[in-house]
């Protein structure tokens, strides 16, 4: 049933799907859909929890990894970038599930996603710090502007669109924006020359 | 009645409010408030587009000033983070016009927000790469992730308190994201000497 919800929501680029269009594309019975799901919030919690899951553990795994925390948070954004990319309907999830449904909901988010999410930047900051490549940095800070701009290209494209004639987030502006942003996020907008002055 | 609407917004931390909410507070008849901006929505952009005017008319003045676009950049970054915080719905506003209303709402508010931002960064960016202070960045991806960070810092506040007990965004937190963001937009998280070893 959440492989019904997921694919529905990818193919109407929206999450504007009912409980029995769910039960229709995965063959269920809707009274069993609504059994186990309670209603459509409890249902796109859980699809959103299952995506979660799996992102997580890869955080996890990444860390565990031999290379420089550098290297790690390269990987980190790239990673978030495509996340968002290969379930575009998870962003709208989480802006919905956080902001439109009842506290009991956004709990639950915070409590899957967001939390495990700041510690593991937490965690690759300070050992960044500690092995002298990162700047010393607030994690709750580092978080904020990092996730943002990640979600932005997917939530704030199509005002853009319309503002400007960009066009929509394709394969390639995927891969732009994840080089701009281990760019920018690791060395800044300044050239070296400049920026070796701003340090005096 | 724009003035009324406004404070009722700060007063209640939310949107959610009626015409005839704000004829009650301006002391102007409700079936004058319709007269004039048709319906909610109406309003709502009215007052958007009365906050984004001033906001946008900073920027120009910005960028006409003898400074360098290291120093502007900067100023505009505080700029942002300081109209978010000082009209706390603008963003929820943005929001909500952009994607929950009919498409010449949120038509609108690309043309007089999204745009006119747009091309301020754009010409901040050949300013500053032609004077050999910024590397060669897309204005439209350095949009994306410059907006979406200085969105994020109250878009996504209240989900970080529910998960970890961040707290709110005041006039302290809102002073540290400034400096954090112009840090880490300007130098980048990296320290000087991994950078250097990073550019070879």
């Amino acid at each position: 049933m959440l492989v019904a919800a997921s694919e529905l929501m990818i193919e109407r680029s929206s999450i504007e799907i009912s409980l029995s269009d769910i039960a229709q594309k995965s063959g269920a019975n809707a009274a069993l859909v609504k059994y186990h799901f309670g209603n459509k919030d409890g249902l796109l919690l859980a699809l959103l929890e299952r995506n979660a899951a799996t992102e997580l553990s890869n955080l996890e795994y990444l860390l565990a990894q031999p290379i420089t925390p550098t290297a790690k948070l390269k990987l980190h954004i790239g990673g978030i970038i495509r996340a968002y990319y290969r379930f575009p309907y998870m962003n709208r999830l989480i802006h919905y599930l956080l902001h439109e449904t009842n506290t009991a909901a956004a709990d639950e988010v915070s409590k899957f996603f967001v939390a495990p999410l700041l510690d593991f930047h937490r965690r690759l900051l300070a050992d960044g710090v500690s092995l002298g490549e990162f700047r010393a940095t607030d994690p709750v800070l580092f978080y904020t502007s990092l996730i943002g701009a990640c979600d932005h290209l997917f939530f704030g494209r199509h005002a853009m669109s319309r503002a400007t004639g960009v066009g929509p987030v394709t394969d390639e502006v995927c891969r732009q924006y994840i080089k701009h942003m281990e760019t920018l996020i690791c060395g800044g907008i300044l050239t070296q020359v400049e920026e070796a002055a701003a340090a005096g």
